[in-house]
């Protein structure tokens, strides 16, 4: 069975449906979802890991990475577009207390500066739906996904509400780690490097590593490390699989340069876009460079 | 008058009171206080920037560069301690309903997980305090800063339950843009690069700038552009002040080079360490370097 | 009057005769003629800078850099072509010795192997001429340019006999420092950069400065500092003129860096070809950034 | 049987007595001893390829891929120094005529500007030495060592006459390829690179393959392709041995981006100095993170 950041109504669960459509078990914080992934209780689960507004999800990007390994087996892109749902009977000029999820709200920013209303950060969307759905709820209205708003009985006043039509959620399906998916020649790699925190010109050194191999990223983001201002690690996804000779020489270099590599998976682009390879860094142009070196050896 | 993200009670209103006791006005959200400031409904706002638990605070990082130019005049350091706080009379056993905010959450993990109880996300943990304050609340505790338990008459059960004791909150005194402030020798500048989209490499670009010219960051942080996954602008802030000629330069080099820049800010760093600075980039080196190029065309 | 690298009959008398047609006084070595333009005896002089088959010519190259400050004005181009040249009389299969110059020889490599002959290293090609036109000369035949065969009245057997057809050397005229050439848009700047000896990676350092600044390179030369063995100065051709703003900001970069730049000349391209510059290195960029900065300031 | 850049007298021959005092056969040019390796004619030569004053050796560095691979297996370092040899009887104040090589002319141009003599450039110091002792010559002296004037039966009339004293001639013995000798921890490879012609930054790029395996340098040189002005390729010295991980690698690395490579030979260095190794780079370091990925890949 797999588990989710629910609880139901909410785009994860969107994402879900898009791999099974058997029963899958939400969790309450992707925290929770990967504990239980962590743990065995599910084999894998689908948590949010990108934004195209409000960027990395921090608790994903975090939690990845602390404890028991974990590996991304395949990524989910579903476009985001939310509404405003109500009880039925309530009109637009009603509502004065929204309850929705921060990130939501965030991305609704124009929209909610126009009712005459105040805005409350629930734990999700769907959650938010659900409180509203109670006769005795404080709020009256929920920003959620229409998924949502039908669950819960509630009625639409508005959709497409968000400032920024064409956003996107980038979701991953987690497990333990395993085999890694096959190479499709339109793949991602996931990985998380710490830069010894006294050295300045470290996330120099980082790029080069990428660079001189000719591996392009699709993202780069930084996250704190915990412990003092301004000590980060990168969360890095490269064009490419681990089974591509580019990909696995820079995975060694910066596991040389670097005090802590994680690697989070290889696994198919969503988008099914394969990268425009510079053949100089083909893996013909490696084996070809291999045989070569070896060929002096031999004399 | 100063505004701040409120309410009172909040870290934030702490890092108020280090510089001022006159009277400030709270508002709801990080976007009010700055808008406040953009329409001169008062002279300046303090807001969180960055923690070194959960990161850059999105909605400052992207507020500051949303509308209106704004200028941060100073920064704040604040140590960040959270503790467990109810209504009199409530036992720690009996606590089943947390309300907090997401990031006191993530920061207090582990004692949370401890607990017998569901925790909910408020909009801040002064709103929590204030909500479980009522007699009627669903709620049965608050996790929250000292000075909001006391605030709303609350009750410790608990203090410094965070999962990283040590943690650090950063805050700026925003304004209007108007002279920047004397440079210490030990300043920090807080700029925005936007890199071009279809650049691979862009990023390398913008830190060879830093690079050349001897200036180390002590800040890094990607935030999305809004428009496409991937797609991304730099939060940075550098050692040093815009009347330090190294950083005038590297600024011109990245105004250059980059579809957009932002500078926010030059200010004293709140802990006042001078940087460690190469003597080949010092004002001297500028300036000896520049009077030689133009003695070599006065001949 | 100008002086050259004689004696007259070489190619270097060539380049002078593109440029003046007035008496000029030949020298028996590039460091005589050098020395002869630093005590103020010619007002300039025209030496050989760059082969392209033998490359940088290092009597010129150390020499520019040995002494009181020279300045380059004008560079030009002469195609090299070589011919075997005797006494009239002379038969091909008779030839057993000779003379020629040492970057000579190497030019005409495969045709003097075809020949029986003993090659003897001369110090110019004119010079070769001059003492195989001695009727007791020991020498049979002199490999030089035609113009020399015929001021000595030898008999050309063969001409263009260099292993490479189309060879050009590049000869420079030198003045003492006076005003820089004005710029024409297709210009070049002459620099040689010292490295900081014990400093790996200072080679990268110093083309980093000229690529963060878009400056294109079309000639970068090592020359051992004459102290011990891998310590390397750098004579670097940079596209562009010291007016250029990108290229005066380039030479405070380096004089930053380097323990010691000279700054040889800038003069227009004897080609004529002007760089495909990027609009983001522009003079107008510069001004642009550099209006802006200073707009921020002002505030 | 060896071969020498002769004649007999010279620091060539200095340098092959260093390592073996069986007959040996002298070349009178660097190609013609190279050409002999090729040719199997001689087991292998001792030729000079970079001097501390005059720096790289063109022939050599040349000669080395021109033709048939070769191999260098030994570097020898020999003390350069120069005297004043005359035939006796000849005295000081009668010296008017000296012949001399070029690189030994030049390395005592101070001297030589103190006579009231012409120096005439000889093929190698040796022959002029040889020519001087001939009862007929036109020359009164030679510069050459004192090897050569013993030989030849002159006079010395002064010794260590070279503008820099401690100048050193760096050899190598070179062979047709054949296995590589031993690793020693402290060893040198010498390889040389070429450039895409049209392709800006290709230096840097070059530089960078060595950078990011933490490869130092000891020399680098540029060497005109022969085609056109401004065509390089860079011969280079680096420290390490073919069997060390970060230099297969980095040969890779380079095998892959430039359009040409010659592995010309890993060998003990002549000093016996070990670099200075970071940890990051050692073949420990290589193993764990090849080791590391392959685990990775076995889940």
């Amino acid at each position: 069975m797999l588990g989710y950041f629910g609880p139901a109504g909410t785009f994860t669960h969107q994402a879900l449906l898009t791999i099974t459509h058997e029963e899958a078990r939400p969790f309450a914080s992707v925290v929770g979802a990967l504990a239980a992934v962590r743990s065995g209780e599910v084999k894998g689960a689908v948590v949010p890991i990108e934004n195209s507004v409000e960027g990395g999800v921090s608790a994903t990007l975090d939690e990845l990475i602390n404890g028991e390994p974990l590996m991304i087996r395949r990524e989910i892109l579903v476009p985001v577009s939310f509404g405003l749902y109500v009880r039925p009977g309530t009109r637009l000029q009603d509502v004065r207390q929204v309850l929705t999820h921060g990130h939501a709200a965030a991305q609704c920013r124009v929209f909610l500066e126009g009712l005459d209303a105040t805005v409350t950060e629930a734990g999700s969307t769907a959650g938010a739906a659900e409180e509203v759905s109670r006769a005795d709820s404080r709020y009256d209205a929920a920003v959620c996904a229409r998924i949502a708003g039908r669950l819960y009985g509630l009625e639409e006043l508005a959709y497409q509400i968000e400032d920024n039509i064409g956003a996107v959620t980038r979701f991953v399906e987690v497990t333990k780690p395993e085999a890694v998916p096959m190479r499709t020649g339109a793949d991602k790699t996931t990985l998380v490097v710490f830069m010894h925190e006294d050295h300045s010109g470290a996330l120099l050194e980082i790029l080069e590593q990428f660079k001189v191999r000719g591996v392009n990223l699709t993202r780069i983001e930084s996250r704190p490390t915990k412990k003092v201002l301004g000590s980060y690690n990168f969360s890095i996804d490269a064009e490419g699989h681990l089974h591509d000779k580019r990909i696995a020489e820079t995975i060694q270099g910066l596991a040389r340069i670097c005090p802590q590599v994680y690697f989070l998976g290889s696994y198919p682009r969503a988008d099914g876009r394969a990268p425009k390879l510079d053949p100089r860094f083909s893996d013909d142009s490696f084996t070809a460079a291999r045989d070569w070196v070896e060929e002096i050896d031999a004399d």
